[in-house]
């Protein structure tokens, strides 16, 4: 729904959106529900995914480069794996209107804050980051509610335009998502422990158990309902979007691999010591924080995420 | 529905269900809706539960004791945490009839095994650990079609009756399960794999989650759809019952821990060393098992699980 208030809060007529993934596809569909008025430009490397895009109808218009998506645009919102964004901003300087906010979407924002400035030294940049997702990728994957209710991190630097700020927010906003804004420092720590590090983990363990051999590969999946088949979900994301987000977001990542590997060394110790009150502790305190997260609107209430039980 | 030779291949008309837990009550019900002519008797060691219980009309008849609940059963199925199956055992020892056969649903079995037998050493004792499981608990959390297309190991001793171990095979899969049987051992070793080492992982991740200083408790629960909230979902299962698993099959756990480790070590290294390569081939490498688990029908091919987007 359009509500005109809304629409005068952003502003924006003309919305390019680079990449058209997952994110890309899902920002075109919500963006066209939310604001139908908007004219959408999109483009991709792909040209695979160019043709998808527009049998798919994503955008009033699909440009084969990046520079014909840009030409007169006020807002370029790049959704493209985060050590591709330098690149492409640097494809679409000299077609950029000076006046065009540039955005993005990418999973960690320090070092996309700092090689988009340094890219488009005379725009201005606002990165965001819309805490949302699913396992699968590309064009076909996206749909247009996938914002909503999710939180969008926008991490403007220091000096930057608040009215670009405000507009950036409403966007967010206008297709659903609530709003917060932080600095890209902390960003990348916050989104460290609540996505990169479980990430990491759960590539990990979908590894492990990939590579016994006391175990058949055929025992692991038959048997993955215990609990193991959560994680594969998660292992079953693009991975050069995340080997990106390891690479871009190291330091943050390292830091918290340390601290989850001390606690993972303590508990092991608590096991091989029969010391079931640590163990029991443990697991009665971290249950409350399933509760917060259900009570606050993050994740669905019903066992198992809902999962269909044929 | 009843299918009569199904009735005839189980031919149990009285079976006892000690503990009303989350796979007690479901079993029950699952019973119930299976083989309607069944007689259900069921016992909990909680006065609350055991009320619950009645309230819900989960059996025939709700008894105070162990003792009373197994008198005239021709099976004796043994819901309680793993730990606390010896005891249970102890208890019923006088009152359960000689041709009575014993089983449980413990989610480690050499140690119950070794238990079971010594406590009744004239029965015959045929472990089972159906793999299906939601992060709830208590009676009312039960469903009927809670094992519907999920697993169900048997893991018979070395002497086992082999008519015994084909009333119990049946009664799963009256109750909608496959069934596999294999060694105590062995399913100690792949359920480590498959569930154990995955809830251990999950508790950690979310304890380490909650002692972070410059992270607030706050920001965890609202940017957890990045993929933590995943991990908060299996942290809020029983604590007791998961203590019991793990000083249970500690040896199994132990090792799968030791293999983890060290992978998560060879990926923190690459994240150091910038090691990209490393990175997107382990995260290519980890697709496939998503695919063949839903495949094979473990698990939901909806994005995400399926869960509602608001
Ligand atoms: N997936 C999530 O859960 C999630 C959540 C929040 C934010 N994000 C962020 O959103 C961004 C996009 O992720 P996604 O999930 O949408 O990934 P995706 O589905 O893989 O889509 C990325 C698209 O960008 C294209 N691309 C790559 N390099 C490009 C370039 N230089 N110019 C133009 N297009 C290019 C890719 O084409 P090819 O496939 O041909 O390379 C692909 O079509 C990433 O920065 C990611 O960190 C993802
Ligand atoms: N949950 C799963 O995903 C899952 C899957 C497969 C197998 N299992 C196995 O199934 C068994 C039961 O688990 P659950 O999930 O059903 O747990 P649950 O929901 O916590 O139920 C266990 C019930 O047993 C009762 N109990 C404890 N000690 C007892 C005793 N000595 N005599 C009689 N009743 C007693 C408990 O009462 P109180 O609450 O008062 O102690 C509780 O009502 C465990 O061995 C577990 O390993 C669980």
């Amino acid at each position: 729904m359009l509500s005109p208030s809304a629409a005068l809060g952003t502003g924006f007529s003309r919305i390019s959106v680079i990449g058209l993934g997952l994110i890309g596809s899902s920002l075109l569909l919500a963006i066209r529900e939310a604001m139908p008025t908007v004219t959408l430009i999109g483009h991709d490397a792909s040209p695979d995914v160019r043709e998808t895009a527009r049998r798919l109808k994503l955008a009033d218009a699909i440009t084969d480069t990046a520079g014909a998506a840009v030409a007169d645009a006020d807002l370029v919102i790049l959704c493209v794996p985060v050590r591709a964004m330098a690149d492409v901003a640097a494809s679409i300087r000299d077609d950029l209107p000076p006046e065009a906010i540039i955005s993005d979407v990418g999973s960690c924002k320090a070092e996309i804050l700092a090689s988009l400035t340094a890219a488009l030294p005379h725009h201005r940049v606002i990165p965001a980051h819309p805490v949302a997702g699913t396992e699968n990728s590309g064009p076909e994957a996206g749909f247009a509610s996938l914002f909503t209710g999710r939180w969008c991190i926008i991490t403007p630097p220091a000096e930057a335009d608040p009215a670009a700020v405000a507009r950036i927010a409403d966007l967010w906003r206008e297709v659903g998502a609530l709003v917060e804004t932080m600095d890209a420092a902390h960003h990348d720590l916050v989104l460290a422990v609540t996505s990169h590090l479980p990430h990491l983990i759960a590539y990990t363990i979908v590894g492990t158990a990939s590579d016994l051999e006391d175990v058949t590969r055929s025992e692991v999946i038959k048997y993955s309902a215990g609990g193991f088949r959560d994680f594969t979900r998660i292992a079953a994301s693009d991975p050069t979007m995340w080997r990106d987000v390891f690479l871009s977001n190291k330091d943050a990542v390292l830091e918290m691999l340390q601290r989850f590997s001390e606690d993972l060394s303590a508990l092991q110790r608590a096991i091989r010591w029969n010391d079931g009150d640590a163990l029991f502790n443990l697991f009665t305190r971290t249950r409350a924080i399933r509760r917060s997260i259900i009570e606050e609107g993050q994740d669905d209430p019903a066992p198992d995420f809902g999962r269909s039980h044929p």
